[in-house]
């Protein structure tokens, strides 16, 4: 069952939420603005939905600190790898972005690679800020081992989502894409709407194709097996292999240039997220006129958007024109909530005597 | 049916092909090594099972173009655009990446975007290049549409392929991945065989997934619909979106950044390919000491081969292994020709009044 809820009110609730937890307004307000962005977007599974785990990270496990600074731990004119320090995520990106913005302005190209951070929201918050500077923005990250290998049973790479932004007009061009066929998201809210997954996205700890989203993150969570399969599904036949190629980068870029763990060894130290970024922002005046190169491919943009439809089917999508009209929308008609993240977030508010807000107390059925 | 020709033959003979086209012998030999290594590796539609195509291409179609030298168009200390006035994409390509890794051993980074080139075999020789300086390479190529966008029913995008490459230990990392399932020259195999496409590769001008490699190839070259679905297959269940938009970032790179035709008006000349690449070389130690992120990558390679491996499944395989093997295993024992391949090369030679080579008058059937 879903409510509807105002923008405006989920916002503030989770502002008020992270000021509860000792974060200076502006950051709380950074890593509120982070996660509603996926609501707005229709990105359930990055949205409110994680309250309860950030909301854990912070007061109980404490692998997510209040009041620390991410450090420069090395740097050249066009890269650096900065230590997170265990913030959260949306601070250090943001962070991390600004610095790769920085020496794209000043050297055509910024590369920022981050360790022991926390996890970050949707990638494609951070491309976005590239793009609002007309530039060229790269965002990746890992996280807990989900993706099994092409002809393997236990996963050993992240959802790795590899994003990428680029303007244009009159929408920009927002890639933002889980290298396995789903993130472990999407099985969460599978589970709890009660769902069967579709045959091949995911398979159990014996290596067979299954369909029950609570057996699989059992299983990934116990580390005894299964996972979901890279893009492109099991095996070699529909080219399974290249999702789990385009995951194994994201975790090069990320833990291999950072110096923090690869996704395989990311829980080692349960005291820390030990969770990996990677950022990129590049001025495409590189390559000649930008006003030439934006407006050639706006049109090829325009030309994708124009292909004959196949049957049935009412349009042909640019990446991110979905969740920018589900931007607009949501500001004004208000953001889909289910009534499991609801209690979870009525129970932070107890947690943090935090009075529960209006939509927590009645909201209209959708 | 195919036959087994010892490697150095066949080298010889494209060689004599190409200086027979009046190309110079290192020129020569440089396009002989780039399409004899697609064999060596079991990239059977990027070897000589092109070559027919090449020779028209120069002979017929003259939209490949001897004499002529790629130009610099436009520079900065990390990027470059390069015009390759038409020449065979195998000499631009070698020619861009030399470049793109002069300036990484200055400025840490160099990217080259190319125009006006020609199909420039497998994107994975050129990141190969950059992996034996020791530098993380990309090379990136659009082509004639082939890849159908998500939801439409018409070719729009190549088969776009991204390669990237990593030094490891004790083998390189060697992605080379076409955005589609499967790239065009795996129909051209299949429907030399007879053999029957696996459903869900390709969709035919009605926009329903067909399994006849002959109709799908025939629509393409007709423009009259149809095409090789995206990675990650039909609408978006299985994430096809995501492959349509790693086509799509891959024209941006090429084409958009080089100011070449997208893959969608590539053919709109027909006295030039005007194909497009991208190459990049980029210097890891940007992001700290060389030797300590190759031995940690190196181990996270080595942590996915010993992934424990789903049932039947004899071994999980880093990206580069299977070719780097099935190079060692054929450069000894030689490479597989099919019958139909090897009457063209006959048909070639003919035209040019070459000698046929003795693997084409007598063959030890495999």
């Amino acid at each position: 069952m879903y409510h509807t809820v105002p923008h405006s009110a989920a916002l503030s609730f989770v502002r008020a939420v992270f000021e509860a937890h000792g974060f200076p307004p502006a950051d709380a307000a950074a890593i509120a603005d982070v996660i509603l962005l996926a609501d707005l977007y229709g990105i359930e599974s990055h949205g409110v939905q994680r309250m309860l785990r950030y909301h854990r990270a912070i007061a109980e496990t404490k692998t997510a600190r209040v009041g620390v600074e991410p450090e420069i731990v090395f740097e050249t004119p066009v890269s650096a790898v900065l230590d997170g320090r265990d913030a959260m995520g949306q601070l250090v990106g943001i962070r991390a972005m600004r610095l790769a913005i920085a020496k794209a302005r000043t050297s055509g190209i910024g590369m920022v690679a981050v360790r022991a951070s926390n996890h970050y929201g949707i990638a494609g918050y951070y491309t976005r800020m590239a793009v609002e500077e007309d530039l060229l923005g790269v965002s990746m990250t890992n996280s807990e081992p989900i993706l099994v290998p092409t002809f393997a049973r236990q996963a050993m790479i992240g959802s790795n989502p590899i994003a990428l932004g680029m303007p244009a007009d009159p929408t920009p061009f927002l890639f933002d894409a889980a290298t396995c066929v789903v993130p472990r998201g999407k099985l969460e809210v599978y589970a709890k709407r009660g769902d069967p997954l579709p045959e091949g996205w995911a398979i159990d700890e014996t290596g067979a194709v299954c369909t029950d989203p609570g057996r699989v993150i059992s299983a990934i969570l116990g580390r005894h097996g299964g996972g979901i399969l890279p893009l492109g599904g099991a095996g070699e036949t529909f080219s399974g292999h290249k999702g789990y190629g385009f995951g194994l980068i994201c975790d090069l870029f990320t833990a291999g240039f950072s110096g923090g763990p690869f996704s395989n060894h990311k829980k080692d130290d349960p005291k820390k997220a030990n969770t990996s970024h990677f950022f990129m922002a590049m001025d495409y005046g590189l390559f000649g006129d930008k006003a030439t190169t934006r407006a050639r491919f706006s049109r090829f943009l325009q030309d994708l958007r124009e292909t004959p439809r196949a049957e049935g089917c009412p349009r042909v999508w640019i990446h991110g024109e979905k969740e920018l009209e589900s931007e607009v929308r949501r500001r004004r008609e208000g953001i889909p909530m289910n009534e499991k993240t609801m209690d979870e977030l009525r129970r932070i508010a107890l947690d943090l005597h935090l009075p529960a807000p209006s939509f927590l107390r009645f909201s209209p059925r959708t």
